[in-house]
C-alpha cells in the first residue's frame, strides 16, 4: 500500500526523481514541504515552474540567462577579446567566484564523447566558431581535466588555430592547499612538467 | 556575484531551504530542474503546491489525507476496537508495510517534550481521548523508543488506564538480522528481560 494520499505520493515520486535522492530521502523532503507554510509552498512551486519557462541560452555565449543577453556578455566592461570555453554554466560560477578573469565565456553545455552519442553537432560549437572575428585575441580551454575534456579542448584549438586565434589551456598542477602526498602520479607528473621559476 | 541568473538563483534558494540539502546539492538540484521538459518541470511544480493545497488531517486519526477520513479510517475491514497510537505519519507507513496490523492509529503529530516547549496540548491528545468509548479494546503505544516517546506513552497510559481500555507497548528487543555484538547494552538488557518461550 505505502502512501494512500494520492497528492503525497506523487510529491514523493517528484523528489525520488532528482538525482542523488532516494526513497527516505524523498519522502523526508515532501513531509518538510507539508510543514511549510501555504506561502511558502506557493513559492517553492513558482521558483520550479519560472525557472523552467524563463531561463534560456544566452544568444552569444550560450551561457543561461533570462535576458537575451547574459548579464556577463551585457557587461560593457567585460574584455570580448578573451574567451574562456567550459562545459557547463556551473564552471562560468566558478571561475567567476575567482573575481580575476575578466573576459567572457562560452559554454559548450557537454563535452564531445563519441560513447554517450554527443559530437560536436550535440554542442555549441557551431556558435563559438560564430564568434571568431578579428576582435577575439584569445580562446582559453576550460575543459575538465578528463579524457572527455580533453579530447574537446584538442578538438576545439584544432579548429581555431587555423583562424589566426591563440588558444591556451588551464594549467595543471596541484591544488592549492592539498597534500602532496595524496596527489596522483599524473598530476603530480603535470606539475613538475609545468613547474614555474620562483 | 554567483548566480546573475535570478529565475535560477531563486530556484537554488528554495532547495536550499530543503532539510539535509547544502549549496552544492542544491544547485545540482536546480541545474537538474532546468534539463527536465516543460511537462516535468510543471508537474513537480504542481505536485508541490497541490500536496500542500489537498492534504489535510483524517477527522478521526490525525494521519494525513485528502478526504475527511483517511482510506486506513474508511475502511470497512480494519479492527476499530485496536488503536495503535505513533507519533509522525511516516510510522503509520512504516507499520503499515508489515502487512499484519488490522487496526486503526492515532498519529499525535509529535511527542511531549518540555525542552521544546511540546505539552500534550500542541499534540492530537484531546482527540485520541475523544475516540475512547465502549468499542476500544486496547491502544497500543507505537512512540519511538527514545527518552520523549518513552514519556509520552506513560503519559497516555496513564490517561487512558482509569477509563478502563487495555493499554500496551511495541516489544523491545534485539532487531531482526542484527548481530548481538553490536547491539547496545540498554536493547539487549531489554530483549533478555521480554525473553519468549520457544
Amino acid at each position: 500500500m505505502s502512501y494512500e494520499v494520492a497528492a503525497l505520493a506523487r510529491l514523493i515520486e517528484q523528489f525520488e526523481r532528482l538525482p542523488g535522492i532516494g526513497r527516505k530521502t524523498a519522502q523526508r523532503l515532501a513531509f518538510h514541504v507539508l510543514n511549510l507554510s501555504e506561502q511558502e509552498a506557493k513559492a517553492f512551486a513558482e521558483a520550479i515552474a519560472q525557472a523552467h519557462q524563463k531561463i534560456r541560452r544566452c544568444s552569444v555565449c550560450c551561457n543561461l540567462s533570462e535576458g537575451e543577453l547574459c548579464p556577463i556578455c551585457a557587461r560593457s566592461g567585460r574584455d570580448k577579446s578573451t574567451i574562456c570555453v567550459v562545459e557547463d554554466p556551473r564552471d562560468v560560477m566558478a571561475i567567476e567566484r575567482t573575481h580575476e578573469y575578466n573576459g567572457v565565456y562560452h559554454v559548450l553545455h557537454g563535452v564531445i564523447s563519441p560513447m554517450n552519442g554527443i559530437g560536436p553537432e550535440e554542442l555549441t560549437v557551431k556558435e563559438l566558431l560564430a564568434r571568431m572575428n578579428s576582435d577575439v585575441k584569445e580562446v582559453i580551454m576550460a575543459t575538465n581535466p578528463t579524457v572527455e575534456g580533453e579530447a574537446t579542448a584538442m578538438y576545439l584549438s584544432r579548429l581555431l588555430k587555423p583562424l589566426g586565434v591563440a588558444v591556451s589551456r588551464l594549467a595543471y598542477g596541484v591544488p592549492v592547499g592539498a597534500d602532496l602526498e595524496y596527489a596522483d602520479e599524473v598530476t603530480l607528473l603535470r606539475a613538475i612538467e609545468g613547474r614555474q621559476e620562483l
